[in-house]
């Protein structure tokens, strides 16, 4: 077999079209990584990643195995966001290694993190899973950032008002992305965003609930009648009182019981 | 460029592992359909389709450009039921034709089929999508069925009646898929399962709604509070007044409000 | 019943949090919309809508069923790109109207448009189906937008030079959007933004191909090996030698045959 | 708050249309397990969970939290087939418990499962994830059931034959599901169903190979030209040739780079 070094490096080649890529890499790899929780231990998550680097004008082709390498190597690690940080600066570097002016590298993962919830009558114990993740780029001027979706419960006011019983009620999945500077010391955590979206909606959502607990939840929604707008603007009254320097993206999509489509409304600021 | 008949004819090679394939064939194609309508019209639709032939155990591969092609023969017709039948008998005989001995060819047909629907206080109307289509099996005894997806509305009785106000709701979806022999001519429409689905719910859902509607409609729901399980029965004994001869499955899936997962129910039989 | 103008408008009630919503609207709509060929002709697509307006901070929500009663009243039309512009001229125009100052309204359509494509060698034709789309938004200063979706083959140049035989190749998507100004008259089809896609790969797919036609085909691939980057590349190359005064984001995926994850470019400029 | 057993038990009521149901449970139940892993080990999955019992025709409805519950205990377990076993007795005997007769519960779970990959020529090694799963069904006779989907890579046997050069090839998806009875103490591990389903494609698919491997694995795919009727019979010699007393089902998916569709090849049997 040839030596890999005698094999032709045809992604060294030059392109002269003079076009620089802003994202070449890899996507859709699945790979476990150990995350950190707030409460002090750590959960093995299932890892959906997409990992980019730029690709200046005169350079054919990226070495996207290097990308692969670099994250297998952090596989034992915890992870929180500043290990994501070092995994990201060490992709760019191996692809500097190889002679290339990389000028950023970009990094999304999402994953299913588990929170333990008390039912609150019986306070029996299930878990709720939610769909979390980071984004890390490289660049100037770079960022970091956390992303929640936080399944909730909402009942329609306009319903509930008009109505001469009941009102219309769905699920709803609030989203919350966080954007940090790099340089940012304070720590974001899952727990505190999710905390912020449930408060926010009429009601969160349970994997285990008995007979007493489903009237005390049922109930609560039915005093905090909450529209999508609602939910969206309390989300971003929850993240000023906790939260600042930082910008902030959030949505809530609510799968309408009443209607074949879903309600939704989404902002964007800074605290 | 050398003919068609001098390239070799690989597939029609044989194997001697002695095994026999259910089905041979293309899937998620996507192909424009004309459906006939229970009013009398058509409608064009977005079809994704799966076409299947059998392959006998000594026949090394099928000819699935033949698939395409006898779909593409049918591409101005319009369909129901019948031209699915003389589709699948087409897609055999070409096979047959290059020699081939298959005993079975199946489609399966999926696309949204769009229904008017009135507001009921308003008199508004606006269209409503169901995911619908047909599955058809030319074998022994061989088979063709109707299927439909109906989203509904569902008020949880329990919820209803333990809670001092309201009761969680949801948005639900109602499968039944429909088998008749083959040559069984009752003719069965979409619209009748849509109906069968949506009366056995709390209520339907509608894509345009006034708040003089959302007040007939929330207040509807509070009075035929259900269970997943009372929709699939409630589809059932619908079904059974309705036809006769026929094989049935039918389930729904709750988005629960309350809940990150959802509920279920799935039940078959004969009427 | 009470007559609407006697129920409470509780959506026009006033928020005091000072929280300006940039979208608030419907998503995951489903419509039958007429749509306009390159060729002269129709054709009727499934519309998957998100339809959204801007909610200025003091009004607590906005009156979603005057969105999708706008898209109603577009249903029998044929739509380019300026019905489009007009429909969201309606749908605000239908806020303001109800007293409230929206400055923003926003469309996205995707559906899947067809094709005719002729096999190379026997000439057979066969429909391909391009999952696109339109977005528009006006604001300030606002934008139309054309979106592709197209399916190409792709071989690989590393594995082509390297391998005594053959090369690994695969399907790709490539992805373009383009941006004009509002009033911009230069009009973008889809045709011209897929033949630009399918010009930039090694080959483009084809649903009806004979053993003829598939040499062809093959044979065609090997002589233009490309990288997921020369994908990109020379689609920019493509838009530039044809468009003037537009934005461009470009990407392509493919689904690499020898990897579980798949290699992905992606930039964006104006030309 | 009253005490539970006061209120009202909705779901414990009689329902007289004598339909009964063949699964009521909850669907989409996101939880994580321990999985046993052949090598020794075990690895924390995400899983996704439907969990169903059956419901004889008199009895309204089903207690659904029990199903969560019996889940949430086995959490810390590591689980294997026989664990779901239990598990699943588990959840049959709270719903007796209750008073009901049930008659069936099911358990179906999927998840993702990681085994590292060795690269051929420079031995790096990588993680490939492989879709995996359960199922278990609890009536007469019941039946367990292992589940993997395998991604691999597959040569165009007819492309090869009639180019002058090259041949397409693309990703595919090997399913294979073998159910043994209730009492089979052999045990099947996704290890070795993955090395069938790998063994009979034209190559198997690498998280992490450098261009020495890449040379290696695409000459072995040329070597080992598959079409999908193949890659399934493949399978079916496979699991012949190490399983005895089992049904399996087999299918194989293959993502065509030349055409916008898939090719697709599925049987079923006993060895």
């Amino acid at each position: 077999m040839k030596p890999e070094v005698e094999l032709a490096d045809v992604q060294n080649s030059v392109d002269e079209r003079g076009i620089e890529l802003d994202r070449v890499g890899v996507t859709d790899l699945f790979y476990p990584l150990t995350i950190r929780e707030k409460a002090g231990g750590t959960q093995v998550a299932t890892c959906r990643l997409n990992i980019f680097v730029g690709l200046h004008a005169a350079q054919r082709g990226a070495h996207l195995s290097h990308l692969v390498e670099a994250l297998d190597n952090y596989r034992s690690r915890v992870f929180s966001m500043d290990s994501l940080v070092h995994l990201l600066r060490d992709v760019r570097a191996r692809q500097d290694e190889h002679g290339l002016a990389f000028e950023t590298a970009e990094l999304q993962i999402r994953f299913m993190y588990f929170l333990p919830k008390l039912a609150p009558a019986s306070g029996l114990s299930g878990l709720v899973g939610y769909d979390c993740g980071f984004d890390v780029a490289l660049n100037r001027p770079g960022h970091k950032s956390v992303i929640v979706n936080v399944p909730i419960a909402a009942v329609c006011p306009c319903s509930l008002e008009i109505s001469d019983v009941g009102a219309h009620n769905q699920r709803g999945v609030v989203t919350i992305q966080v954007w940090q500077m790099l340089d940012d010391t304070q720590f974001i955590w899952f727990e505190d965003l999710i905390e912020v979206a449930e408060g926010a909606a009429s009601g969160d959502v349970h994997s285990l609930l008995r007979r007493a607990d489903e009237k005390v939840v049922t109930e609560k929604m039915f005093r905090e009648p909450r529209f999508v707008e609602d939910v969206v603007r309390g989300v971003v009254s929850g993240l000023r009182s906790r939260l600042k320097g930082v910008r902030y993206r959030v949505e809530s999509k609510h799968f309408e019981s009443i209607h074949p489509h879903n309600s939704y409304a989404q902002t964007q600021g800074e605290c």
